[in-house]
């Protein structure tokens, strides 16, 4: 285990294995080969040809989502997808366009649509030493139960913004209060392209350090996290280095506020690899 | 003009104009084809075949140097190469790794060989504000001159680390003391992969940033910045965004240090490109 293998397996996408999705002269998704084959039974919604599958469905944003859903309650009557039922993402071909339709988060990496996410460093410094709030994910979680997380994490959902997503997460996850989140501090984007066993997590997460209060302490309120440690920075770079006990995501973006903080540098024989290596160009 | 119109013009390498210099079983340069054609009267050294340039010279470190070194001054002679004379960098196929020979800097960008330079965010905080300490190039500078830069930045020549190079830049070219300098916190790397006049620069530089006193005042000793301002940076980011009055490198450098302190956030329409942009992988 290395800094280098978390983010080789984010990144563990292979061109060969799936076909672009297209709507109008847009690629909006990105189908493993086998997803693609399966989409064929649905060809008033879905064109499927050998090297893409355009979106067919016509009609505005509900018409095109209506369509589409129908087609996710059959994939998940196959079980090929596990859907979410709670929570719909915009399908775009790039963030801030208007969107082509909505998708049940569940089957976001089916097809392979780009989701954005926002993570949270919540840190803290005392004299030198750096500390960071490490939360842990509830067993019951769909994906990565047990394993440890940035302090507030969530995907953006369709119709809201990146600072409300963080405002609303934060409070639900850890009870930080407006006034505190207020004090967030915007700090890149982590982004990856990723083969699961559903298929394609073409991801982006926009990132945000918050130096936190010293006598704060988090709060769950949702159920999703079911515990908070202040951890040294370097304890948890450490863990990083040579555990997976971090979700598979969490670990870029940790490194991320490393390498940001000078906690991760030169000295470290993979410091460039880790730098470079957190940000996949958006193409 | 764009944030993105700066990270593309570094970024316009195309791999269809070069093959690859190899040494061994490593790739250590990308050559355009037309330099590559220039080594084939040289075949004591170069074995230049159709899809690659090979190190034939044989011998230690300072074997090869000097015989690649007797290339370079035919080559400056055929002025395909501005020799520089003063300065070499080592040739290796990655960052710590023995070097294959040292290579003159001027003719860097002919064999394609990786490039490391440090370079320094200079800033100051007054309440919210950020300002950045922006030094201007000397007319005289064969690159880039007139241009403005960072407070500091520099090229790693052979057997130099980065905080040692770092430290000479910053007592030269900004009259910055040891001590304080010893505050600059590692903040990443910026890399890029630009086709010039000259070859391909393969360029990753690494970024610190240092909170300056109030009252210290930059004052450049070896005449390569002629000026520095403090400026407030929303003024340097618009300058960037609409003009190219920074030296193109050092456009990236700022965005980057734009994106870490949130004073670039989501709610620019170019900030996922520069956040993705600005550090391409080492490959």
């Amino acid at each position: 285990m290395s800094f280098c293998d978390h983010i080789r397996s984010c990144n563990n996408y292979d061109t060969a294995h799936v076909v672009p999705l297209i709507a109008g002269n847009d690629r909006i998704g990105l189908l493993r080969r086998d997803n693609a084959e399966a989409l064929r039974r649905f060809p008033d919604v879905f064109g499927v040809a050998q090297h893409e599958v355009e979106v067919v469905a016509r009609g505005d944003v509900a018409a095109v989502s209506r369509a589409v859903d129908a087609v996710v309650d059959a994939l998940v009557d196959e079980r090929r997808v596990p859907k979410w039922r709670n929570e719909t993402f915009d399908v775009t071909s790039r963030w801030g366009t208007p969107p082509v339709f909505r998708l049940d988060r569940g089957a976001v990496p089916f097809f392979g649509t780009r989701a954005y996410g926002v993570h949270l460093n919540g840190y803290l410094r005392q004299g030198d030493v750096i500390y960071l709030w490490v939360g842990r994910r509830s067993p019951s979680k769909q994906i990565a139960p047990n394993k440890l997380d940035n302090l507030v994490a969530g995907g953006i959902g369709n119709e809201h913004g990146v600072r409300e997503t963080l405002l609303k997460e934060g409070e639900e996850e850890a009870s930080i209060p407006a006034r505190l989140m207020s004090r967030a501090i915007s700090a890149g984007a982590v982004s990856y392209r990723m083969e699961t066993r559903l298929g394609i997590r073409d991801d982006v997460l926009f990132v945000y350090d918050l130096e936190m209060p010293d006598d704060f302490v988090p709060r769950n309120r949702d159920g999703e996290l079911v515990d908070f440690q202040l951890i040294a920075a370097s304890e948890v770079l450490e863990r990083i280095r040579t555990t997976s006990d971090f979700k598979f995501n969490v670990n870029l973006v940790i490194l991320d506020f490393a390498v940001r903080h000078g906690l991760l540098g030169p000295d470290d024989p993979e410091y460039l690899d880790v730098a470079t290596g957190l940000h996949r160009p958006l193409d």
